[in-house]
C-alpha cells in the first residue's frame, strides 16, 4: 500500500521482516499517526496481536507465521512458540492455519514465512485485477468497513480494484460508510484511500441508502465467510446495503479470496452471529453515549443471502453466484 | 412524560409555565444528568433555544410561544421579543407560526401560550391512542432517531402510541437505533423509554437490518415533512429502515400530526435536504475518528417513497398513503 511521508510516497506492507526483526504498521494509532513498530521475539510479537496493534485475519495470518520465525532464528521451543501464537487471538482461522503450516516448514524459517505472506499479497493483487473493470473514470463506489490493505498484509480484497483503478490512473469517487460501532471505514478505509489518492467522503451509515439511491454505482465489499451457496457473513451493516442496491439497481460486489468460501456450510443460516459487548455501542472513546440503565445489543456480523450479489471478485475470476457450486467442486 | 425522580416518578412536559416562569427540561444535559432550567426573561429563553437546552420543533413552537408570554408579563416590546424569538432557529416552522399566533394574542398571554401548548399535547396524545392497536403484548418494534416527548412537549409521535400501551400495562419490546451522527435514537429515545419502563435495547444503525429481517414486527418512525403524495422526509436512515422492512414484510408506520403534512409539495421529491457540517460525522465527543484530510458528507434527512408506508398514525386516525389526498383536499 502507498504510505505518504515527509520523506515522499514509500509503498510497503502491513507486516513484514527485514534483516530477522518483524515490522508492522501500528494499526492502533491511525489515522492520527503513522508508525512502525519493531519486535523481535515471539513473546512481543504475540502481544501486538493479542493488543491489535495488528489485525484483520490475513494479516494476523502472516504475524503468525513471522512469529514462529522469529521462535526458530532464536532457537526457542517451536511448540511452544506455536501455543503463544494461538492463544492470542482464539477465532482466527488464518492464524491456525499459518502457525500449523509453519510448524511443519520450520525448517525453512523465515523463508517459509515470507513465501505465505507472498502468496497472500498476490491472491489479493489478483482480486484488484479482475475487479479492475468494474471501476470506471468517473464511477461512485460505495464500501464498507475495511477490506483493505491493513488487513490482508497488501492491496486488500474490495480496496484492491480502487487501488489498482487509482494506480492506472483513474479518476472516481468512494463513499465510505464510516461503521458503527468499531467505525473501521471512517478510522482505516479512509486513511487508505487517503493515501493512494483516491477521492473520497465518510458518510454516517445511515446516509448510505441516500446516496446509494441517487449517486451509487457499485457497491464493493469484502466478506469473512461464503457459504457454498453464496450466502456470506460479513462485517454487520453489509446486509442493508445489499438490499439497498439491489432496490435501487445498484450492482453489489463480494470480493474474496477463494480460502473464504467455506463448502461445508450449505447455506447462510448455518453461519453463526458473534454477539460482541454492548460497550463497542455505549460508550464512545471512553465515553458513555447512553442512559444508564439502558443496554445494547452488538452483533458483529450479519448475512446477506446470495440472491443480493452480482458477484464475487475472487483470484480466479469474477463469479456469479450460480457459478459458485462448480468451484467448490473442484477445490 | 414520566422521569424517575429520587422522590417517585413525575408526569412532567418538555417544557411549561409556572408562576410566571417557564421550565423546561435541560435536554443538553441528558442521558446524563436529569435537570429542569428556570428561565424568567425573553432573552434567557431565546439563548436556550439557540444552545438547544430546548429542541424538537414542537417544543421549540412551545418556547417561543412562552418566550412571548415573558416578555409580555415584562411589560417589553412585543415586536422586539418576537424578533428575538425568530432569530434564534432560522429553519423550524413551528416556531415561526407560534411567535406569529402569539402576537395575534398578545392581549391574552400567558394562557394564549398554554392554549398553543396544550393543543400540541393534545395532538400528539391522539397520536398514541390511534397508534396503540399496532402494539400487541410480545411485539418487537424498532423505531429511529427521537420522535419522543422531549421533541413534542409530551408524549411524542412515533413514541406516544408506546408510551401509552405501556401504561395500558402492555409488555414489548423496541430497538433503538442509536442514530448517527448526533446519536439522539441513544441519547433521548433510549432514556424516555427508560423512565417509561419500557424494555429495549439500543443498537448500531447498521444492525437494524439484521433485526428487522430476524425478529421485528413492526417500524414506528416521525417525520419532518411529508408531501401530498404521501412521501416523507425525517432524519437520515430512515429511508434505509423502510426499504429494509418492505424487503421483510415488516409493517412501517410514520406518526406525526396533521401540521406535517405540506400539500403543497407534489412530491418528495421537491423537498430540499439539508447538509449539516461534516465536524458531526468526523468528530465524536471532540475526538477526531477520521484522518486529517478526510472530508465527509452528511445528509441531516433523506426521502422515503410513500410507496414503502404502510400507513401515517394522525391524531384524526390511521391513514394509509392512498387516503392522504382526500384529507389534505379537506384541510
Amino acid at each position: 500500500m502507498l504510505v505518504k511521508t515527509p520523506n515522499g510516497a514509500q509503498d510497503i506492507r502491513a507486516i513484514w521482516m527485514e534483516n530477522g526483526v518483524v515490522k508492522a504498521i501500528n494499526q492502533r494509532a491511525l489515522p492520527h499517526r503513522f508508525e512502525i513498530v519493531e519486535i523481535d521475539n515471539s513473546e512481543a510479537l504475540a502481544e501486538a496481536i493479542s493488543d491489535m496493534t495488528i489485525r484483520g485475519a490475513p494479516s494476523i495470518g502472516a504475524a503468525a507465521a513471522y512469529g514462529m520465525a522469529l521462535a526458530a532464528i532464536r532457537g526457542e521451543d517451536m511448540e511452544d512458540a506455536a501455543d503463544r501464537m494461538r492463544s492470542t487471538r482464539p477465532t482466527a482461522h488464518d492464524l491456525f492455519y499459518a502457525v500449523n503450516l509453519m510448524l511443519s516448514e520450520r525448517e525453512r524459517l523465515p523463508g517459509a514465512a515470507d513465501e505465505y505472506s507472498d502468496s497472500i499479497v498476490a491472491r489479493c493483487k489478483s482480486i484488484g485485477e479482475h475487479g479492475l473493470d468494474l471501476i470506471r473514470d468517473g464511477s461512485k463506489i460505495l464500501t464498507h468497513c475495511n477490506a483493505g490493505a491493513l488487513a490482508t498484509i497488501d492491496f486488500g480484497t474490495a480496496l484492491a480494484p480502487m487501488r489498482l483503478a487509482r494506480r492506472a490512473g483513474k479518476e472516481f469517487f468512494v463513499y465510505v460508510d464510516e461503521t458503527r460501532p468499531r467505525l473501521q471505514g471512517a478510522k482505516l478505509t479512509a486513511w487508505e484511500l487517503l493515501n493512494e489518492g483516491i477521492d473520497h467522503a465518510i458518510i454516517s451509515d445511515n446516509a448510505s441508502g441516500h446516496y446509494i439511491r441517487a449517486d451509487v454505482d457499485v457497491v464493493i465489499v469484502g466478506a469473512d465467510r461464503i457459504a457454498g451457496n453464496g450466502d456470506f457473513a460479513n462485517k454487520i451493516g453489509t446486509y442493508e446495503k445489499a438490499v439497498l442496491a439491489r432496490e435501487n439497481g445498484v450492482p453489489f460486489y463480494v470480493a474474496a479470496p477463494i480460502s473464504t468460501f467455506d463448502s461445508s456450510l450449505l447455506s447462510g443460516d448455518e453461519i453463526v452471529i458473534e454477539q460482541r459487548s454492548p460497550d463497542e455501542v455505549l460508550i464512545l472513546d471512553g465515553v458513555r453515549v447512553a442512559p444508564e440503565g439502558s443496554d445494547a445489543l452488538n452483533p458483529a456480523f450479519d448475512m446477506t443471502p446470495s440472491r443480493y450479489v452480482s458477484g464475487f471478485i475472487t483470484e480466479v475470476g469474477l463469479l456469479k453466484p450460480d457459478e459458485l457450486s462448480k468451484l467448490l467442486d473442484t477445490q
